[in-house]
């Protein structure tokens, strides 16, 4: 026993774990739980609430060891093995026979080795990464709260907090009233828009399908939009075909005069226009659609009019870029914004908002007395099961409601601006490099820096389709070589006419100008002699 | 610093904390964080480990107290208040500046002293309940690594592991091949199989719209069935209307005769069926469709068969229930099977699976290769991206492959037969007392107990349907004493006929004999002079 209080003596000068050895007290007070098995753990066993506890605080100690690397910019962001390696490496299999808690420990720390650290201040690959300590927080009483999100019956905090924090994004967007729903990604969210546009324009295709409506309905989406519009159109029974693409500008906006072009043209093959999708923030360029001029040609010809602010909507929150970037936001019937993405809230925590209150409820309902009664003893109109297309729905209000209690508006304000300060820090220095880096999106609209890097032999070439068809063979090569040395992770993707080129993202609390400046050189030193 | 000590050495002999104030220790090592925000922890200090390790404790003693509570028959199951009085006690407002770590403790201590103790022994409201302590290792784990589960690139280990979990499933159905994915949820995983079937039988759909098919597309699933086949045919296009619901015996089977005349006179009227949902663990009664007689029916007359085992999917896991329960159900196309229901795990956990390999990945491809590069420098064939209906998808994997890990699959086993046994053991109870209660299903096929509590007054008159009227009356009206009074959570509803009646569930891994014997008392006592 004393060397064990030693060792807690030890924790109190330095309280974090030694993080070389997280197991290390698995047996303090004198219990080996290690060689329990999880029956002698709550539930199971009715006096397990020590045991419990020793065996959860094991797992924080491997959590915070991983926090802690992920923080720790000497550490890898990953430590890549192709499948089959992984495979052979891991003991992945599903036994017959329980394993013992300090296999379950041993589990957990496996998988974190093996696992890329999204956190890690040099992981610019993805529109979601970082770990928000307080969403981080929060998802953790989430899941000890465990609670389905259909009825304030069993979930009435939580029920609140969606009704304060949703309230508040319309107040942002400039709804004055109206409705609004969390979803399980911006894809889903998206889908939700359509439906309710399907219905508020016919509301006969819930109980007769499509075939109730005369003409093929069609919808119109840039080309630099999320492809989730797509997919919304292909679920709803609408059609990929119909999905009409407006070509963009080379900055990534949808043109408003195409738009218009091919609304009449639809008109004119007797088909029926219902629904524009407009983009705040794409996903490569990080565009933002001119949502005025959307605006007046949705409304010249009565059409829905979306915003899909999944990635942009994070600078909603900033006065500077609200004004620059979402002017007209408020006269679109409904927006898309993930705050799984620029406000860091961990995944999953994708919101839609409608102009229009009770339309979700008159879209999706279908009367499940079963599960929602209406004779309960309480207010139902807190109860959201019937405006949804879930029937469970995940908490994922509290870690958002959390973050944005501790950060309040103008810590998110300051948070988005400091984004896009980083941003623009970036194009000066690539600006700085012009022998070394092409940037494709000089004045970025979002986070989303889009570049080739130029090896040594290619230095000398002048810029022509040529050199981009080869700069777009170096790029996924030099990702490659990235994923192999674990320094640095940043996205590429061809987009229209433009081969593979990198799209680096910023919406990582931790990222540093000196994160930047490792960028550049760690490109250089790994790309040069492609 | 010594006093500080002190309470630790107690922490030593005693280590669950102190669960009056699990806010004493916030000063330890001399620092207050109880004043500092957020920006003094990661990602935002970068020295801030040793504080972000000391705020996260403090969150998990909240946690622990919390569990403890729930795992305490003598504490309540709920503090229940209205949703006008809630929003009176609890300051839910969104602030403009941060507030303090304090206040950030304060939020989540509050948050959860109003919240329902789903986890309770005697919680038995809902098909997902509980705390699965392995499950919740699992979770906290997933939050902590924030993953996207598009690519393999970005969560290696859990795309592999949804490989070896869901491939185990699928053995479990008896499935050879074929492939699976994880859902947010049963409804969206039964809509997953809807537009698989409609995509195998018309293909034409995916690009030209549900228009492209000259006849009315009609699919069939029982009046006992889940709303989530009629919700997948609203968003689907298909419309309610064809969505024909097939009757049931008293039991709450589907009659497979009654689905034959039905598709017969569809086809009649010129229709075209497509598509029988089955239920494996009705919602209500828990009852399991005749599998053989309804693929027979499929086989003849060119139909998908699809089997909802959202809710019963768990006893496929013990050998002596999935053979009384499940035979045919390898005959399907697809099998819906919550994780999250009977296995325990923590929401969200949902998978469907499908006989044919290729079809989810034809069926929802969109070619997005700007997210999905097909040029990568691993084996594509292991990203998910292109197969699912999100694009962002929450890792729903890590939680459900521990517990299997720590339970084996003979301790699920054990699981299932033991739920089933405490079912048998309840309804022995109330069949003692026939005064009191009144069984409506007296064979449960699943763990759902159906009755009507009798109170003294209506104890003499003979059954009938004016009793069940009354009866009926009784039922919400009970149910909001049990709110009031906290100690027991039952849900009701109607089910056709049938007026508001009580379902029991027992799907908590700490429910007990004690707990039924103390549920029958307690019924007895809140409604005997209703």
């Amino acid at each position: 026993m004393s060397c064990v209080k030693e060792q807690l003596k030890g924790e109190v000068k330095k309280p974090v774990v030694d993080l070389k050895d997280p197991l290390r007290s698995l047996n303090i007070s004198g219990k080996d739980i290690g060689n329990m098995i999880y029956t002698d753990l709550l539930p199971w066993s009715k006096n397990g609430a020590e045991e419990t506890k020793m065996f959860l605080d094991q797992v924080m100690n491997i959590l915070y060891e991983f926090m802690h690397k992920s923080n720790d910019r000497s550490s890898k962001i990953l430590d890549f093995h192709h499948p089959d390696q992984l495979m052979e490496v891991l003991d992945l299999s599903i036994p017959d026979q329980p394993q013992n808690l300090d296999q379950i420990l041993v589990d957990c720390k496996d998988t974190l080795k093996y696992q890329v650290k999204t956190a890690h201040p040099r992981f610019f690959n993805q529109l979601s990464n970082g770990c928000d300590t307080i969403s981080l927080a929060g998802e953790f009483l989430t899941s000890v709260a465990n609670a389905n999100m259909f009825t304030y019956e069993i979930a009435p905090v939580f029920i609140l907090l969606e009704h304060v924090t949703l309230k508040k994004m319309r107040d942002i967007i400039g709804y004055e009233n109206g409705d609004s729903i969390l979803c399980p990604g911006g894809t889903i969210s998206n889908m939700y828009a359509l439906l309710a546009a399907r219905y508020k324009m016919f509301p006969k295709i819930k109980s007769e399908g499509i075939r109730a409506i005369p003409e093929q309905l069609v919808l119109f989406t840039s080309e630099h939009s999320h492809y989730s519009i797509m997919s919304a159109a292909n679920v709803t029974g609408i059609g990929i075909d119909n999905c009409i693409e407006v070509p963009c500008d080379n900055a990534g906006h949808m043109l408003p005069e195409e738009l218009e072009r091919l609304v009449k043209e639809a008109l004119k093959c007797g088909k029926k226009p219902f629904f524009v999708n407009a983009t705040a923030g794409t996903t490569v360029f990080g565009a933002f659609d001119p949502l005025n001029a959307i605006a007046d040609i949705c409304e010249k010809y009565g059409l829905w009019m979306h915003v899909d602010a999944a990635w942009g909507g994070g600078l909603l929150l900033s006065k500077k870029y609200k004004n620059l970037r979402f002017k007209g936001v408020e006269r679109a019937d409904s927006v898309t914004w993930n705050p799984h993405k620029l406000m860091g809230v961990l995944l999953q925590c994708s919101t839609v908002h409608f102009k229009e209150n009770g339309l979700l409820y008159q879209c999706n309902r279908l009367g499940a007395d079963y599960l929602f009664q209406q004779d309960k003893h309480y207010d139902i109109s807190y109860d959201t099961g019937d405006k949804v297309i879930q029937c469970g729905r995940h908490n994922d209000i509290f870690k958002l409601w959390l973050a944005w209690r501790a950060k309040g508006t103008e810590g998110y304000g300051k948070q988005m601006d400091r984004f896009m300060e980083l941003t623009e820090y970036m194009i000066k220095k690539l600006n700085a490099q012009p022998d070394k880096f092409w940037i494709i999106v000089p004045k970025p609209e979002c986070t989303n820096v889009c570049f080739w890097y130029i090896p040594e032999r290619l230095r000398k070439m002048p810029h022509s389709q040529e050199k981009e068809r080869l700069l777009g063979q170096i790029t996924p090569i030099l990702k490659g070589k990235m994923m192999n040395s674990g320094t640095l992770m940043i996205g590429y993707q061809p987009q229209g006419k433009l081969p593979n080129f990198f799209r680096n993202i910023i919406s990582n609390q931790a990222v540093r100008e000196e994160d930047i400046d490792f960028l550049v050189d760690e490109l250089d030193r790994l790309g040069k002699d492609l």
